[in-house]
């Protein structure tokens, strides 16, 4: 780690505008800030995109959670909705490249429209990073932490901290708020902020050994020669994220009822299967393998 | 009813550009016409709102389901995407408001956020859309009937017909297919087709009395005085469409979680709960009572 303590940490909430639990959780701490106040740091909270959630849409102009590389905050010619807030956010929670200046954590909220449960999504490999998620994983024995190695990771809102993740709830379709998962990702913020409180005092005992669902592969939608799909994701695939998948086991439906089938000899596990938003980036699900992971 | 025979069909998706399930069931109908058609009546398959589609957004500039109002169709002045289409609709399967030469029967493809299964909403009141209705409840055990009297009910696509209703199925994220409630939908509208073949042909036996939910309120979301949410749908409420709601019975919950009950002591049935397109319509459900409806 680059610094000793944690001396300020953001919580960003609203990064995709129709991902309301976020949108309303920064708006509440805003409101209510004692809530998220700790002794040893500072906590800034930041709802991200107002515009597109008002408009309730992921974005406006491109998305703001691949709009945070280096190369864009420096690109003067980039004067999209999105790539304003992004040189925004570098200036409230950056400078970006700079570690001994921006903040030390980065929390952005999401969800999901896939059956993920509570989880991680984890594209920062720094130890205050495994640790604040093996810690989650100690509290919350029902969340999952899936490491990314997608498109763009390093255009993500997070990567605005020296160290940080994102948080994927799901399934919540977009544009809707489910008490139940809201609830639950207010307490994993919480918890998440006790971490760095008990770090912050010397007084906290972590797990570095965990267990994560490591990136493989994206798997894109079956598309005739236009690119629009040809079949569907099949039901017994449908909201089956993090569970195993071998070889035969149902992938795709047509719309004439031709079940597609798995056809790797290598077991994988599906992540963000059938995400409403990743249509039209290209994938139907992410292949992921089950390690220990250790740090 | 006005005629003896039904010579005149339309099916209608992707009214809301976001609803999938319509839209990708017209483009695939349209590529295989002769899966709908039969022998005694056309059949017309429309893909209403393709720009919207392509935007993955309910609408363009205004709702297409409330702006097939008679007085809008004539109104020259309005010139939004979604009133061209209207008139466009209307040059092809009415003219709305005159009986003898609009299209028999219209059944317009909707999917909703909410778990309301497979489902009919109903907004014409005549003959042979109740016995559409009820020939598909004795195929279909777990079809529900609502009967809407909620907003503009004159303005819905399926009122260019003499007769017709919406299919409404889900609980389905905006921008999402499911494989399972794709294919019951597309067998939903096959066994309608088959009804109508029936009936031209005098082989339909009805059931008259049928049980339906009955549109008796609109319930908004609490919202503080400038309009913000201030609770959300309760996660005993979540899901639980077509359950009775008895005094006493969660409601909402506040983003800090305090409990909102049902205060009336008139038990009545929820419908559309926490619907993601009805945050901005001002209602967070519908109120319905259980009735059996002779005709």
């Amino acid at each position: 780690m680059s610094k000793n303590l944690i001396n300020s940490v953001a919580i960003i909430g609203g990064t995709h505008g129709n991902e309301f639990t976020g949108s309303y959780l920064a708006q509440y701490w805003i409101k209510n800030p004692k809530v998220v106040q700790r002794d040893t740091f500072e906590t800034k909270v930041i709802f991200s995109n107002e515009k597109a959630f008002y408009e309730v849409r992921r974005y406006i102009d491109r998305d703001l959670n691949r709009a945070c590389t280096l190369s864009n905050l420096h690109n003067d010619e980039l004067i999209s909705h999105e790539d304003e807030v992004a040189k925004k956010l570098d200036a409230i929670i950056g400078p970006k490249g700079q570690d001994d200046l921006n903040t030390d954590f980065v929390v952005d909220l999401h969800t999901t429209t896939s059956n993920m449960g509570l989880s991680l999504v984890i594209s920062q490999d720094n130890e205050l990073t495994w640790m604040a998620a093996s810690y989650l994983s100690q509290h919350f024995s029902d969340l999952k932490i899936y490491r990314w190695q997608g498109d763009e990771e390093g255009g993500f809102v997070d990567s605005f901290g020296s160290s940080g993740f994102a948080i994927e709830v799901g399934a919540v379709p977009q544009g809707v708020l489910r008490a139940d998962l809201f609830m639950q990702t207010k307490e994993l913020v919480h918890t998440l902020l006790d971490f760095f409180e008990s770090y912050n005092q010397g007084m906290v005992e972590i797990n570095r050994d965990i267990t994560i669902y490591e990136h493989v592969a994206l798997v894109d939608y079956p598309r005739d020669d236009k690119g629009n799909l040809t079949a569907m994701v099949h039901s017994e695939r449908q909201d089956m994220d993090f569970k195993e998948i071998s070889m035969g086991d149902p992938m795709f439906i047509t719309f004439d009822g031709k079940t597609i089938v798995y056809e790797d000899s290598m077991a994988l596990y599906g992540v963000f299967i059938n995400e409403a938003a990743y249509y039209e980036k290209g994938f139907a699900l992410c292949l992921a393998k089950k390690v220990i992971y250790s740090f």
